[in-house]
């Protein structure tokens, strides 16, 4: 049987290349590039003034950062325009003049720094003229020069960048109104058992509420893929062919139940009967051991097929696991990402498998720490409502201190 | 002038209680809730078989867990029916007798437990005869008996509770299809600027596109609030006061722009025009001295309004300091989250201001790590793409140096 790591491996390799689409930017949002992006202007595209202040011609006489002036007799410069951001300078200042500028304005052409207003005298009578300190004159003072941020050709942001809002802003900047990004999976969601009714109804004698599916769906939005719920397969040959033939249109197809080795449990033999390979089917775990995964390929379209335990707990924690990595690959992200915690109790593992456990993850200062949370079953998913993820224990390591260090899965 | 964190206070103080509306489980993600919830009903609702196995009546010689049995004679137990998940037993078995059960089904009243299927001895000849060991005769084992997961009344989430998917699915579990819940804020965002164009357009000479209104869309998103893009506003009184008053209907009006000591930064001046009062204007802070922050409150409706600086990074910066927590508290979450992590090199602050340095945060052996991004003023948001948080570094702390801790605020 499969490890954990070894069943994440081979699921992964499965997962076939993103399919590409171009979305505006105001829908990129958490999107994942499929291309490098580069830059396709100068930013800025003009000299830009850092504060408001005064542009100063390089014939002024500039010193350089660091230098004193040799002349002390403060300049007395005569106002000859005012430029607002927006606005492009109509004169290019001589040797006694100045410019009033604002910040963002374009500097003119000739200018050499812009002296910040608070550093500037103003003469009483005469708001035409400003009296400036030849030291406050530094060549390329607030002044932001035309490429100063970023040339033409520079790379922007990386294929495989997943679009935060600085990213999004970023774009912005460069005209870059819509973005080549992998498609969203489509992720259809069958549940089956005959004991299932729909969560809104009252069950009767015997049946429970079908909780997996709207955990599920909430479990793919969480992945940014998109899913379809089809509902409940009873467990017949004739019901679980209908809803499986509806489900491997999707990228990736979900069942719940229907996996372990009792006498109702047809969900692998009709999977094979659909044309799903299985790649194996059980993994060394607690909760989750008997997982299924499998892949159909149909003339290009390729459907990911995993049949997850019934259990809630065990549901839940084998997407986290295995169906979340596919689907980050399958967005173009890198498959795994691993987190470590440090334990804050003991904790004793019992049985030979390796515990799934959830706990209450949290930072102080600086350092993640894991609280378990006690779970008296894989049908207990009250029990995880107070957990945010989970840690893995093993067997073989023996009784674990307050203090070690494992492995989590943080669940948001 | 407010340092940062009396600037959140007197921003957290002005922000009205959440209001509620009622969701559909399937709409719940990521919502609030704002009441306690309870548990409506027992779970499990019958006692259910945890095993595949067969279930054994309490008159058939069952020990308590830890105890021998005295007898060691191997039962010989005729198989009286079968039970699957999603049905209900017909008969009760008597102490010669065994009942077949699935994983989920309700084991009969009288049946003390479950052994399960690998531990028994089938006769070859006769499927209908079960051979047990009386050690397996353990009293409860794998029977999860009626509200051994919950009682009627027991607390199940509490008001403040952010929806996870193991949230929606417990609640699923419990047949609770919709919930009382915070409104989303709904939050719009007004860009001022002559020199602004939309960024999808060429800029004019001494023109910009505008990335902070994408950028703003895209973190309102990120809190779960909804934004309502009202494009550019000139410079000018009027082109302010339509924009204003069509963002005071919102429950949050951002501004971008117009709020520093500039000839045409007009925007205070309009704000309180409107009838928006000031409760501050400046805080010790680089990037982001210039915001300004008032309240209106117009016959029960109230209004934040947040004037950002224009230029990104600011902007960027007071929404993750100033903004998220208002709409955090605004859905009913606490208002601040604070983190901290490790610096992974030294860190020199220049001037008197408190910086908000943007920084790559990332996790090693549980640890959170702060490595510093180089960036050269507040409108370069090409560094920022590299970020994905930002630092507190304090002038009157020193030199930093690598190895220490600081505070930080992940952007995802």
């Amino acid at each position: 049987m499969y490890t954990v790591f070894e069943a994440i491996q081979a699921v992964l390799q499965q997962v076939p290349v993103p399919q590409k689409e171009q979305v505006s930017l105001l829908q990129a949002l958490h999107r994942v590039l499929v291309e490098d992006v580069f830059v396709p202007e100068e930013s800025p595209a003009f000299p830009k003034a850092l504060m408001d202040g005064f542009a100063v011609s390089v014939t002024t006489g500039l010193v350089h950062a660091g230098q004193l002036s040799e002349d002390s007799e403060p300049l007395r410069l005569r106002v000859v325009e005012t430029i607002v951001a927006g606005q492009v300078p109509h004169r290019e200042p001589n040797q006694n003049e100045a410019v009033r500028i604002m910040t963002g304005a374009p500097v003119p052409p000739n200018c050499g720094c812009v002296v910040p207003v608070e550093h500037v005298e103003f003469h009483e009578q005469d708001p035409e003229w400003v009296v400036i300190h030849r030291n406050q004159l530094v060549l390329g003072a607030n002044i932001l020069a035309t490429g100063a941020i970023a040339h033409v050709g520079d790379p922007l942001m990386k294929a495989g960048t997943q679009l935060q809002p600085s990213h999004v802003g970023a774009l912005a900047e460069f005209g870059i109104s819509s973005v080549s990004v992998s498609k969203r999976p489509r992720v259809a969601v069958l549940a089956t058992g005959n004991e299932l009714v729909h969560f809104s109804r009252q069950p009767g004698a015997g049946c429970i509420r079908n909780s997996n599916q709207p955990m599920l769906a909430a479990q793919i939005q969480t992945a940014n893929a998109i899913p379809q719920l089809l509902g409940i397969a009873k467990d017949s040959a004739e019901s679980l062919k209908a809803g499986i033939s509806a489900g491997l249109r999707a990228d990736v197809l979900l069942l719940t139940g229907g996996v372990s080795a009792g006498i109702l449990d047809l969900v692998p033999q009709q999977l094979e009967m659909a044309g799903v390979t299985q790649i194996f089917h059980g993994v060394l775990m607690k909760p989750g051991k008997p997982l299924w995964f499998g892949i159909r390929k149909d003339r290009g379209h390729v459907c990911l097929v995993f049949g997850l335990p019934g259990n809630p707990v065990s549901s839940l924690a084998c997407f986290e696991l295995f169906v979340r990595p596919a689907l980050r690959r399958l967005s173009g992200l890198p498959g795994e990402s691993v987190f470590h915690a440090t334990l804050t109790e003991p904790f004793q593992v019992w049985g030979h498998r390796p515990v799934y456990q959830p706990v209450v993850l949290s930072q102080k200062c600086g350092t993640m720490l894991a609280r378990p949370v006690p779970w008296s079953n894989s049908s207990d998913l009250k029990a995880t409502v107070n957990a945010n993820g989970m840690a893995l224990l093993e067997p073989e390591h023996g009784p674990y201190g307050a203090g070690e260090c494992v492995t989590v899965w943080p669940w948001n």
